[in-house]
């Protein structure tokens, strides 16, 4: 006998939870279909080198990788975007710009698994890849917000900030030469606090007064966003490109109504490299330490790795198992429920084909419909059945005619048909 | 710079393919849950053992399997049958039977790619684990058919069989000591012809007369699935248990109204070990040479790898790569259209935030929208752009109103506001 068991790291996924996560990849989809993007997919296994570049990450103990029966040194995809640059790379010319996707799937992580991470993981990810330009930006922006209130999250804030009036800040400090080492830092602020932060950045810059002065332009917050803008912009020598930019976004939001779910936020930088412009994360309102569940930004040139082509984009991830862990934590009615049907037929030994007929039937109508198959279980069993699936109504008949019962109230209602019972039938 | 490519054997999906791959997903989805059978997922990776068995498949070049960084001897899974039987094993007490499930995912496979064969695909499986009665093989049967039907195929047919009826009839002859490679050998039939067959079934039973008595046995066709039936209970020593069964499932497709998309085919014995009771496979009437692309059948004992606990089944799985290779052959409206969104949107520049508010008012009426994010551009580029996303319409607006061009008739038509030409607007 083997011990059925699955590897450190990974889960399977059970009907409780398989049924609503399919059900917010569908609310995503919709939104994502309903601004014109499109999706595509790409294979789980890569060239080692495609994934992490020539000769880069040879000790790198994070993904899972192997020599293949063809003797290729082979990987799994540890994130969607480095898969998307190279798929732009190879079909730009057939996609054309500007080019409007999204992608969710799994992708695999060999990090040692803590509470609430996994080494097999679902990114969902979209990006508008040729324009650079605040209407793209902007319409990445709307279309998150689409997607957060169409999940019906109640609360949650996009935190926005802009990778080049960071960098015109430090050069006005002159501080550009440790911009790298500075904007990881600033990054983990909300995990090691301000004291931690103020000591690292004071280690960095040697200077303890640079140190304040990086604090105090991460920290700006003067109540709104076009407040906080213009605070930033004082601070770093006047308006810029950059800022200019984050009015142009703005105005745009302000525009279609949901501007007052963004805040400018200066202490959001993103730890990687290839962010350019607008960077943002999201935050639920009522569990921000769960961190953020939607991040992204604007990138001058993600294929740079493939082709010469430079092709600017702008992008974002949501986290999906972290959200749906959110989710859960807040009780949110959108995992509550996981029905595996809506009605429940029960039948006697004989009554096969017509309880089969019935089932059709009721299907016919958009309801869902589970046939009971093993018609000498006692009742006790068929109740057992039916919680354990969270079906809410039972069907049963005989020659007088249906009853439909409420397994939640014990509500009884009986007809002579089935269709004058299903007329009066709302699924909840 | 590294040269963007895919391994051998795998390939990314466009939106051209993976627009009509979801959409054809969705709707099977749509269909089992309508029956009331619920989603799972396994993990990709697996221990090896796992997915082998204990020693088994040493030498098994067809799966991608390596050590983790952790040492542990690991594999990608090569079917959704395996996992499953795993899973079963392990989440029996929490699922309970009548356990009804689908499982749609990708599976790894190294063999030598061929055409229409790659070592990445999807699989889409069905079961119902739990009874073992005519009822519970017949509802699977409705619901293979319900899918096809949802699928808009036209033409397409179940083969059945039962592997009981076929050993009944080796016991005859006196041949049940061959049984697994007569077996392997009727299998093939469709692939190498009747004279091959006969070769070979002569060569495994040393007996030219039983050879060809068990091909009158697989070539049986009385033109209807009952007189077929009939048949062969004659040839093999009259009705048994086996046949009994089959008389009970045909006649529930019977009182449902579907039997005719049946037939019996006693040459169907499917070449694996654990099947039982009934087996099938599906071929599209324009397309045989395409081969099945739904199979399946009932087994006894699917997890008895893992756990001493019998747990009988019925289950399917359709080749979702064949069956789009088959449906792109037969030039099928489902793979035909694959527009990214119903109404470009094209603006002047000023007018980003006017195009973007139109946007989001064509979307909260369910039309998808996208809006055209570069308002320099000349019209020849936007005609390509939509051309190669099939977008059928372009709304352009100015302070006289709006005008909507149908791109493939060249009409026209205008209004002054936005609410008086959606009103007519219809999505093909």
């Amino acid at each position: 006998m083997i011990e059925p068991a699955v590897l450190k790291g990974f889960r399977d996924s059970l009907p409780k939870e398989e049924i609503p996560k399919k059900r917010i990849i569908r609310k995503l989809e919709d939104v994502f279909s309903s601004y014109g993007f499109v999706p595509i997919d790409t294979p789980v296994l890569e060239y080692t080198e495609v994934l992490l570049g020539k000769g880069g990450g040879e000790t790198d103990k994070q993904i899972f990788r192997f020599s293949d029966n063809g003797g290729r040194d082979v990987a799994m995809r540890f994130d969607l975007t480095v898969p998307f640059a190279r798929f732009l790379a190879q079909h730009q010319a057939e996609l054309g710009t500007p080019f409007k996707r999204y992608h969710i799937n799994k992708v695999w992580r060999g990090e040692n698994p803590q509470k609430g991470r996994y080494r097999e993981f679902i990114q969902c990810d979209f990006d508008i890849v040729g324009p650079d330009n605040a209407e793209s930006d902007a319409e990445i922006l709307m279309m998150m917000n689409r997607s957060f209130s169409s999940l019906g999250i109640d609360g949650y804030t996009f935190h926005l900030s802009h990778r080049g009036m960071f960098n015109t800040f430090l050069q006005s400090i002159d501080e550009t030469g440790h911009s790298v080492d500075i904007l990881r830092t600033v990054d983990k602020l909300r995990k090691i606090g301000k004291d931690e932060t103020r000591k690292l950045l004071a280690e960095i810059t040697g200077d303890e007064g640079k140190a304040d002065r990086i604090l105090s332009f991460i920290s700006a917050d003067e109540g709104s966003f076009m407040k906080t803008l213009e605070k930033l912009e004082d601070i770093s020598g006047g308006r810029s490109e950059a800022s200019e930019r984050m009015r142009a976004i703005y105005s745009i939001l302000e525009s279609t109504g949901i501007a007052s779910s963004f805040v400018f936020d200066p202490s959001i930088t993103r730890g990687l490299d290839y962010y350019t412009g607008l960077v943002y994360e999201t935050f639920l309102d009522k569990l921000p330490s769960l961190g953020s569940v939607c991040s992204g930004g604007r990138y001058n040139d993600l294929a740079s790795l493939y082709t010469k082509e430079k092709l600017p984009g702008v992008g974002s991830s949501i986290g999906l198992d972290r959200l749906m862990a959110g989710l859960e934590e807040l009780r949110s009615p959108l995992l509550a429920s996981s029905s595996s049907a809506d009605i429940l037929i029960v039948h006697r030994t004989g009554d096969e084909g017509l309880a089969i007929r019935y089932a059709e039937k009721i299907r016919s109508c958009g309801i869902r419909c589970d046939v009971y198959l093993l018609p000498e279980a006692k009742m006790k069993k068929i109740y057992a059945y039916a919680e354990n699936r969270a079906i809410p109504y039972l069907l049963t008949f005989s020659d007088d005619g249906f009853t439909l019962k409420d397994l939640r109230t014990r509500d009884e209602k009986k007809a002579e048909d089935l269709d004058s019972l299903l007329k009066g039938f709302a699924i909840d």
